[in-house]
């Protein structure tokens, strides 16, 4: 993939509101495996293409931890390989790539039957957003008395999509309104949700919206479980900015002196959360 | 008014979206008034009418306590009044609905007025959903340097309305999505909400959202306050029914296994309220 496909797709990727953070991870990887075949007049050149297209990638989704971590582990893999035979070089790139989007496929489903197997059976939980590590869990619980209560998460209304996709399992599905969490919170037996990123300290970010459901959750004295592949971890102390989306996304018309705000993220305090699920199996959170 | 066209305005108004529970109170007595010309033998026959159309408005709109109190004081008026003349039975009753809705109408000003004094200049207010009462705050404070911050409201989105209003006002106003709240309760001076009804021990009524913002504020240390004339707090310990609204609503398509639910009020505990403002002033809330 030469420079003017690529930089399509890192505008799609930019721009990408279906895709959860680990299935965003896994497309840049993709898109590396696919530059792996770019113009290059040698291996050193195409590997400083490579390390260039992994960072612009990194740089294009600054609140999700899993872009970075993947893809810096595929610029570690990189710098260490040989580059004097360019064809050499394009396939261990290629195939390195792919080996990494596995490995998170396996980080995800491991972390999602973790936490399936600790939620156990007969369940009502509640839900914000579409995450697909989530889907896991209740793809594994669905045929063991899972209910599932998902809010429609504005603007794009995610949340019609995962009932649509529960309904098709035959799981009985609630769907409320965001506004509604406060009312259905004491329903559910727990919240669940997933992470775009967790940070250093435990606080998470996620989906505009997780923060007041892990309030609502707190006060219903519900548990709040995240569950998240430890490649969305945030290894160091940083959190990143918190992207903003088109504000057209709300359909709101235009009047002169209103300004509508799209933030897509928030913070979730650790103090509100009961317990995360990553590959390793449970993590107590910080929640009394 | 005759049975038909009541039966009509009846309906209409269990239906009703747009207003909120003051309005639809004088609403009410606007029927009552109309109803004064009902047909009637002779004047306790019309006495008996209206005091029973009265009791089925109440029933109409449980959640609001605005609507059976100031009906059940024209209940009061009407009890106590001649019957031997119909016609001056009829100017009576009229009149005296009338007189209520111009009470109430005074009481919600009132209320506003506290408020708005209370608030003060350069104030940044959240507020969810459209209170008529909350209306009248901006309003006076909206040459003081007050911005809003509203949210859309879903599933109607009376926030937009809001917003077309208070841009045609000149005020500065921030729309989000509900799921935003977290982000921006931190960025208000305060959190200003109206009330469908104020219980007994503090607990308040309103659209479905308002106790999330409330966690919220408190999480954010910021005040939250309640502005509603003494025509909406329950003078008995009773909590009316949360009344659920048509799922279709929230526009979503009909799968197998997925309940919509359209609640469309939530209880806010007296524990979040810093304070409420009610035609007398200041009302200290049981927020620490």
């Amino acid at each position: 993939m030469d420079e003017a496909p690529f930089q399509k797709r890192l505008d799609d990727l930019k721009a990408d509101r279906r895709h959860g953070a680990a299935e965003l991870a896994r497309l840049a990887l993709g898109i590396l495996a696919e530059s792996a075949a770019a113009k290059a007049g040698d291996g050193p050149a195409l590997r400083q293409t490579l390390l260039e297209r992994a960072s612009r990638l990194i740089e294009a989704r600054p609140s999700m931890a899993a872009v970075r971590n993947l893809l810096v582990l595929f610029q570690a893999d990189l710098a260490g390989a040989p580059a004097e035979n360019l064809d050499a070089l394009r396939g261990f790139a290629a195939a390195q790539a792919k080996a990494r989007i596995v490995e998170s496929e396996n980080a995800a489903s491991a972390a999602a039957m973790a936490c399936a197997a600790a939620l156990g059976e007969n369940r009502t939980l509640l839900t914000h957003s579409l995450s697909s590590t989530v889907l896991y869990v209740f793809h594994d619980l669905k045929k063991r008395g899972l209910r599932v209560i998902a809010t429609e998460s504005r603007p794009l209304f995610e949340g019609v999509a995962l009932a649509e996709r529960l309904s098709a399992w035959g799981v009985p599905t609630t769907l409320i309104t965001e506004a509604e969490i406060g009312l259905f919170a004491e329903r559910a037996d727990a919240c669940l949700v997933g992470a775009d990123t967790v940070l250093e300290n435990g606080d998470v970010l996620n989906k505009a919206g997780t923060y007041p459901l892990a309030l609502a959750a707190v006060d219903a004295g519900v548990p709040f479980f995240v569950c998240a592949e430890g490649f969305k971890w945030m290894p160091d102390g940083s959190a990143p900015a918190l992207e903003a989306m088109d504000p057209a996304e709300l359909g709101v018309p235009a009047f002169p002196h209103v300004r509508v705000e799209n933030i897509y993220f928030d913070r979730t305090p650790a103090r509100l959360i009961t317990a995360y699920f990553n590959e390793k199996g449970r993590i107590q959170g910080a929640r009394p």
